[in-house]
């Protein structure tokens, strides 16, 4: 087309996926957590597993996981890997539990957005299995914390 | 396997989709919000349309209705339904971009995991497109705020 | 939002998948068609099944049914419905397969764009399985033929 | 194309999805069951939580669940369908864990493939995290127990 | 099986996907095009921005950069890949709109089919989308271009 | 977390996807076998192409193919990886269908899984496409017969 003339329509807001081929293959690992805000009766039985609906941080856990792998299929620029691991943890404090995912890989592009969709995910499900007992549920404070390999080595959120 | 003395192992804890046949097909609607936390010069960029990957709202908005259709797939225990209607819409200030997805359907089983799974992937998908230029960035307030239809009638949260 | 003052940034150009819960759900079918242009030597092996990669006809046939199922996820303001039936035929000429889809439902919505979804991907499939042997392909009049149900009732494409 | 006398290349040999648009909806249930033949020590870890990998139940129960709303992606000619409820059930004898899934819905076409589907991946999800401790396993005696709904109403697997 | 007398029921018409095991990974991209034909009504509401279902081309560019990365997902014997970079372009003329996608990866198998059906998926998207104006629209001439990498080295279509 | 005092509440039960990034990508190739047990009518007329639902082992071979390269998603551990090539192949006796699945990478994990799978999926689809011939039917002896790559080196199940 560009042999032709081609109008380029929206020179700068047009959306495309970055190329990555000329970057090479390495180590890289993020991480990143949320937290799901609920009533201290809530988090006391997901803690106990006494949720009508089943084990909750067993059934979130799972569901990062498989997010983590489909990323890609998810948000549309970001570029599809294979991760290598993925590990999602829970603390359950007072009023909250908090998700963190940790993925890693070797490919050519990061895997921040892999991790914040697994906090996320894993997150709507706890949930989605928690919504009947605890309509106050808030989800928030979903951050990358750190950030490791390719060109810009290592990335750690400030304190 | 009842007939044979099936040993449930875990009779608690154990995971299921409960059954929503019994239930009659109503027209149900939710509407979710949730908010992008960035520098006011990454909010700048994003409502001048000045960012390098593109289209930022113009692809979160289609990232959130895809991920609406496809709630089911990634939450394990949410019922799949197919959406009738799915609106996204942002509300751009000084230092966030507040994510809003209304979903309506006709269907025995309500659309709040659809409406909050859209806020999130909508939100990750501007936080995937702002990324380079800005690292501060968090999501938060993710949130139900309307809920109509089947036999709860309205929910409103409070304010 | 719509209480707080939202900018709607987009009035006009903002996409979103527009309310089909008033509609009545009925019976619903389409049917569209398309042509894969090859050397004739090609349309021989094809119907002769002497491909190396396989039975041409019928693995475009299994592609073009499942692509019927999940159109939706590939058009992002296409409504999930639930396919009823999907018949997809071949017509091998001199220089061409002739590629016909029939969808039918009973929704609220039509299925114009699984008819032609599924034509497409049995096509990418045809020229898939065939492109080691020829590299003159193209696919060309991809068309809705046929679609009734719904509001209004039967159209059919002018001869 | 029938106007323009269509070739039909291969009128009993080709695959087609059955149209079930003339059927009722009415509420369907099936219930499927197989066994994964194992060692007996590695029933004893299934049964203690100690595989390595994790809660391998509770692991096999969300993979059966999310199998059983995706059958018809995997499955050519499956239907796809709305699955109502899915609940995963297990038993733990000396040499083996028996899967049970029972699948429920209001729809148009059964549940068989969809509770068939669910034990498949229940199992192999079992195999997949206990692979590295027990090289002998074996998925068997996959069956359709108990299917009703539908014009043929009841139907049991003769003991 | 082999060593058993296995009966090869269809010793050449099987469908397989050939290995590609063998070869080494490279730089490979690959260049489609298509157009969709429609009224010069619809192309100036496509310029313009001003069709009711939203920004036209912005949906069609996602949708066309998701569907190459799920091409191997749809296209039964394409190998999956890795996409390294989409980028679909539009050119309006009075009578039609082309698309062109560009995909480029490193891997051991081309990203033609991957440019083709992000070129596809594009157009029908365009087609969903102006539908409700325009019924004569048809997709037509979806041809590769350009093809390099691999051992065929550099292939353009002969004007 | 780690730096604030996680409380890992599941130390040993948690599911995770173990880190195969120091892992060395090498050639792998899985063979996996089951067998689909059926009424001698049954296997007749599968062998005569005379199923009404068409193709009954064509079918089967793309589903299994394309069940091979989506296993990541199905189960939940499973690494995803690239597959390099997939043969199904199917031996007819006289009251049941084998399939064999191999399939073939170059990766730091095994395709164990994948070839597994592919036989289940290909068996149910055969399961599908007969069962309303047949009701006695049943999928047994599911099995991997050989693995070869990777630091375990060469295992072939006893005879």
């Amino acid at each position: 087309m560009s042999d032709r003339g081609l109008t380029h329509i929206d020179p700068l807001g047009r959306a495309r996926m970055v190329d990555v081929t000329p970057k090479e293959a390495t180590h890289r690992r993020a991480i990143a957590r949320c937290k799901v805000f609920m009533l201290p009766e809530t988090t006391s039985k997901v803690a106990s597993n006494a949720m009508s609906k089943g084990d909750v941080l067993g059934a979130a856990r799972i569901a990062g996981i498989q997010a983590a792998k489909r990323t890609a299929e998810m948000i549309p620029l970001c570029h599809p890997l294979l991760v290598g691991s993925v590990a999602i943890n829970f603390d359950i404090r007072d009023d909250y539990v908090e998700v963190e995912a940790q993925v890693e890989t070797v490919d050519r592009t990061g895997v921040e957005m892999e991790a914040l969709t697994a906090c996320a995910i894993a997150s709507l499900t706890i949930y989605d299995m928690c919504k009947s007992a605890d309509r106050s549920m808030t989800i928030g404070e979903l951050a990358l914390w750190e950030k490791t390999g390719g060109r810009s080595g290592v990335w750690r959120r400030p304190a």
